[in-house]
């Protein structure tokens, strides 16, 4: 069966988002330097359509955490905002060709049709829970692996629900102080690290979630 | 000038401790399991007085982080718990021969006369204020380090006037919810990654503290 793995990039005092997140700032205040490692790293900029970026460690791990993977599951913010645009004529904010080129499962309150994007995305868009969005992507994925891709409120839902194998933290030596944490609620989370790979600026740890 | 350098076990949400704290379990509720990995190595347990543990990564770490080392600064807590405690007989809570073996700078509202302890420790009781006390451990220190032990508390100031020049975390996967927060109103400060070290259960990553 497929292992289900998570990665994010969280702050030293454990924000995957800074504070006064909105639609125009879905990061939050100081949210965009958790991910400066990866905008810069070219595989990333390679998988998103753009030119440049630097080789190296930080693209290994991105090009690790992608090539594995054979389904998604998302929250519903991540596809495209708030329950305003959930019209059929919205396609999410990921362009027409997004990055994820497989089935990606929308966890939403929403029926939708499923919307198939260029270079082998679909978004499904799952009404009944995490579990049932969990089921399908591990049958679209096959052997391959399930990322639970964000946002954090997701995540924390099968993390608690004891339902991720791996997770992978980029630890970035920044304080956020306030915003999205990862790890509300979370305090019976039983990990173990198995593996520590330092990137020029971040740290890339990961961990097995014990049962 | 001494280096000033600052080592702290951290949980993955930004905890040193568990919340509850008290007098009996000044760690707080699950704030043991921060210190695991050093009350394994052998190296920690030698320079308390105990036998066993483990040799190793964890042991290299302990060892480079108190060798270069020429004075200490601590907050009263640390040197021995609350007020109720600042009588001229309570020689504080870490035996007749202290780890430290160099001059201990407590911070304290409460003159009292320098203690010698067996071993090469002598704590001073320092009244006015992180910066005087730091002028005293660099002078006691030479071209040494300064450490500054801890608790987070005294850490924090000592951030927060941006008179560390080294911070090293160890990164601890454990999510504790609550406690005393390391980085509580640290939001301006800047770090730089400057090395890793993966230990089996922990990862030690040391920052340069940027002004």
């Amino acid at each position: 069966m497929s292992v289900v793995t998570c990665q994010l990039s969280v702050s030293l005092d454990g924000y995957v988002a800074g504070p006064d997140q909105s639609r125009q700032d879905p990061l939050g205040r100081g949210g965009l330097r958790l991910h400066e490692w990866l905008f810069a790293a070219d595989r990333w900029r390679e998988q998103h359509g753009r030119a440049g970026g630097e080789p190296g460690v930080d693209s290994q791990v991105v090009d690790e955490v992608t090539r594995g993977v054979g389904a998604y599951v998302m929250g519903r913010r991540m596809f495209g905002g708030g329950e305003g645009a959930w019209d059929e004529s919205w396609r999410g904010w990921w362009g027409e060709e997004p990055p994820f080129r497989t089935p990606v499962f929308v966890l939403t309150r929403h029926p939708r049709r499923s919307l198939p994007m260029a270079g082998g995305t679909e978004f499904h868009f799952v009404t009944d829970g995490i579990r049932s969005a969990l089921e399908q992507a591990r049958a679209a994925a096959g052997d391959r692996e399930v990322a639970v891709a964000g946002g954090a409120s997701a995540v924390r839902q099968y993390l608690g629900a004891g339902l991720v194998d791996t997770l992978q933290l980029h630890i970035v030596p920044v304080v956020l102080g306030a915003g999205e944490p990862l790890f509300a609620g979370l305090t019976d989370l039983r990990l173990e690290q198995t593996r520590v790979v330092a990137g020029p600026t971040v740290t890339h740890v990961t961990y097995r979630v014990l049962r």
